[in-house]
């Protein structure tokens, strides 16, 4: 009857311990490397509008102009065929801009307009075509003309 | 002599095994969690520059100005007090545009700036010094005018 005394002495003093210790290192671990990971996470990628509304219609109408050109030449200077890597960056990018974009009932349309619409970001070609269907939308909300997408890749060269 | 093997036999049939089990559920949970956050990890927001080389200084510049007058009225209109999430998604646009931004030399002179002079997220304030100072590294070296970033909440009004 000695020896499950002896065991049960050898698991209360050495082997419950370690194994406390080694578990508690694992999710140690394990909590810094989420905390590693991100930052960002999907839920921030993908949050509400962050700006206020932007009354005045000419900084609104500039700072529109401004930026489907950066967009626009963006998608222009794309890769033709991205990585993994690289598509996921566009279209996280796209999302937080549609957080961020400085007008924030710009912003909320946009929103709209993504769920829809979710950013194309396999090639060049898909990402230009996608930002001139979306731009294109807003346009005609705003009665402005319809630009014809077929001469996208003419406007904003990739000067590659 | 009968407790300890009693303990002994309880340990090996009912609490070892419910222990491991336990631990294990923990470890899926967070492994359920890990891939879960993301689509998009750090790897993704602090790659490198996606974009080639933009000769065209014409379209460089009007470039420039668009994207700074987009930055420089996103910080204007940045919350004062942001929250963690608003934080992070500023914090991730910044790293994402110093990837995407479709000029490939002037993102890869953004990303060594970043490297020593990371983004200010904390407050409308510090974004928008952080992106004044930014823009007067650049402005110094291409020899243009240093702004005084005292005028900067005047010259980028957040009209709220």
């Amino acid at each position: 009857m000695r020896l499950p005394l002896l065991f049960f002495l050898l698991f209360l003093l050495v082997i419950l311990p370690s194994f406390l210790y080694l578990n508690y290192s694992v999710i140690q671990t394990r909590e810094e490397a989420i905390t590693l990971i991100p930052e960002i996470d999907n839920n921030v990628v993908k949050g509400p509008v962050v700006m206020p509304q932007l009354k005045n219609s000419t900084i609104k109408a500039e700072l529109g102009q401004s930026s489907w050109k950066l967009l626009h030449t963006m998608m222009a200077r794309f890769p033709e065929r991205p990585t993994q890597d690289e598509k996921e960056a566009l279209r996280s990018f796209i999302y937080l801009f549609s957080r961020l974009y400085p007008c924030g009932e710009c912003a909320a349309e946009f929103q709209a307009i993504l769920a829809k619409h979710p950013p194309q970001v396999s090639s060049r070609e898909a990402a230009s075509q996608w930002a001139c269907a979306v731009h294109n939308i807003v346009n005609q909300r705003l009665q402005k003309e319809i630009f014809d997408c077929g001469k996208i890749a003419e406007k904003y060269k990739c000067g590659c």
